[in-house]
């Protein structure tokens, strides 16, 4: 009977058990950059069947759960997804969650998997959610505007590198070699070299290709009211001002930002 | 196009972004604690009608999605649930995700997240899920069994404390107070004044109420192929050594501890 | 006999005990800031019989060691000294023992004690070093250029309330009153009220009080070769380029900085 | 003048800039090791003229500031030294500065360091001190006795392995070999081939050098009086229960701690 255990709860020490937790908080005023990432999503592609190299509806789920993300928490400016990874970039200011770093972190991947869960339906009618995805998260300070927008070239970079390359791949796999035959065909190829090996080989000029497949996706709120593409079906939806919008934008170059400087705002 | 822009890639400096993640692993041959609470819950079992002071499909849901974590996560050893918040304890020598707190937080809250997403028609055949819930998490390191097992005692208490008030709180309430009025009430009543306005203009004997409440709910792992109690519909269920069961025991008493030494079992 | 001992060296596993070791860096790009304080330091001024409220020399003492410091260590660009308190200003692109935390500080804090040590018997050639003392530190990173003055900024505010307040107390206890008399008659009192106590009471104008009192030390390199104070013996001397040099300026004005830029310079 | 500026003190938020602060506890209930190197100390040595190997004044140096450490900081319950490091073990229970990492290691760094220039001139007595000497140093938390022994016993294997190699190495550049020729000739020899060289080639027979050489130096808490041997002087001198002596056991072997239960003790 828990009621009379209850008699001995001067002994339990609360405080004592609660004095281990440490806090883990992210510097002020510096941007908060909270990237998640898949838990083992070789094999959820794999069970799900999701086309290679590109799963133009996989990535638009993800796209539309980093809405979903965007539009609950105020405080992330930006996001930018490729693949099934999403990064997100909180205001300098945030005191989101006193800017404890585990719980911005899990709560940003816990809305963005249960949203992901809810969602599947909407882009997958004909195809059944096989186990429960799971997305893990870290997350990093940066002090300067320049060295953020280091960080998201890095990853829109790596989008290109790897979607060139997985491109190159598939192809070679769907052309009949095997898997280790393509890697090792593909092994020390230059960015020339495989975008002459699509367009020769495969008829496949890289710069046609879907531009959510080269560059990845960007999510921001809008500064005006504007028509933009509609995630889900296609056509055009007319978005406010501060709607949440996904795009597909070059952030590698300076003037993206330079023309968009209400996004990354700060004083 | 973003072919040419990537010959700027040496202008990048992947380097210097990825410097600035830092390390944030939990101190070896230690348990950790990772205990996730619902976000915003009050609203969620407000708009999702629970019943109050407890909702049994509910809490029932919590398990069975700590019930999907631990069988994921071979390293969670036990887990503890009240309410809307559950603590996974991982064993003492896991090197999950190379102890890297925020990912192993994250991945635990995120994997929860999807399969409550995912249960959510198990256990509400006919309420719908209106927006997607989640959680957020943090983790505490504990160096001694002692103290561990301590830190789970504190969590039973509270259960304890919480469903007693919440007991007498509900009944005022559904019998004509209006809820300041109630909580005037029970202002600095103690455990056996509580009990007694139960008994008395209730009719509630406190330790009828069913165990689910009182005790909150442990997750381990069988020692030995037991008939158990079915988690979603009623009757007794063969569970095999080595699975994932759900009890209402009284973790307070060390003897539950003393009689069950694989549960937390280290070297 | 250890050598038949270290037969058994392969039972130590020098990899597990290693592996508590954590990481503690700094975050790049920001000025890290540490602060040593003198421990017990108003024993070590009783024991020692330094002049109240301001013991010019033990000022001078802890100067000159902030000048050791800073010759030591290039990667300090600016410091700040009151009382028995001194703060050091790392460059923002310092890579001083790849950013670890703790070696920083406790480098600074051993440097800077060492030569308190060494330097006594200059400042004080008649009176005996009666016991080690010890300073401890701590660090913390600064990401914007406005945050660090607002920093300076504040340690200075700090200098001159301390300074105002403790004048007026050791003024009323030379003029008879005992500490706990003090005390009261100055508790709420404003910055006037208090300026006007020294210059009715004791005839004290609180601007003419030494400038090293009321503005603490400032420690940096010098721009160009100038004549500066001397530290110990009065006069001027030849500083060249490059020098570094104690100033007691006004680091609260913005203006110093303006027309200082090269101190704090950064990229 | 700083008493106009005074009146912006409540543009300069204090409490902004004090928010950069961030906590560094050690994990409570676990035994923090605090280790200490001299900093530079291969230069300070040459600079000093330390004997080579090893320089049992200098040694001894060491050890009376690890005394005095132990003396002041009541929660140090034992201390390891060799060459130019010192590790200190703080009780696990300790509460020293709140267990906050960055003042406990600048402490006891900060003492250790005055200490060494006070007492330099016992030590050597006619040679000077051409220069500050520093050390920095770092913390480490063990969350087990048997793991906080490893680490113990780890340092001194290392003293083992690099005092035999450095007995080898200087007694082959006496012998007129150089330093290059003499590392050339240890290179991949194990421990028996180097006592077979010490003993062949120079005569020495490794168990009979100085015993401070070949087990580091332990310092802890008397249980009992007894006759010790004098730091500085040669000779016995009575030591009173719970003062601080020297010693320099064999601490791999269990044996040690098993006969000597007090100076780690804890509950």
């Amino acid at each position: 009977d828990i009621g009379h255990s209850t008699n001995d709860i001067g002994k339990i020490e609360p405080d004592l058990a609660r004095s281990f937790e440490f806090e883990n908080k992210l510097l002020p005023l510096t941007w908060v950059v909270v990237r998640i990432d898949g838990c083992h999503f070789h094999r959820f592609s794999d069970v799900h069947e999701f086309e290679k190299p590109n799963d133009e509806k996989a990535l638009k789920l993800m796209n539309s759960c980093a809405v979903a993300v965007l539009e609950e928490f105020q405080d992330i400016q930006f996001a930018y997804g490729v693949s099934d990874e999403y990064s997100f970039v909180l205001k300098k200011e945030s005191e989101l969650y006193k800017r404890q770093s585990s719980q911005i972190i899990s709560a940003i991947a816990s809305l963005f998997t249960s949203t992901y869960v809810i969602k599947w339906r909407d882009f997958f009618p004909h195809k059944e959610l096989k186990y429960p995805p799971s997305f893990d998260g870290r997350a990093v300070c940066y002090p300067t505007y320049k060295i953020l927008l280091d960080y998201l070239a890095w990853r829109q970079v790596d989008c290109h590198i790897n979607n060139q390359y997985n491109t190159c791949f598939w192809m070679l796999v769907k052309s009949g070699k095997n898997k280790t035959q393509s890697q090792d065909y593909l092994k020390g190829t230059q960015t020339r070299e495989k975008n002459e090996l699509l367009s020769r080989q495969f008829g496949i000029e890289y710069n046609s290709l879907p531009i959510i497949f080269r560059m990845g996706s960007s999510v921001f709120r809008l500064k005006e009211a504007a028509a933009v593409e509609n995630g889900v079906v296609s056509g055009k939806k007319l978005k406010l001002e501060g709607e949440v919008v996904v795009d597909h934008c070059n952030i590698i170059e300076r003037c993206f930002w330079e023309e968009h400087p209400h996004i990354l705002s700060y004083s």
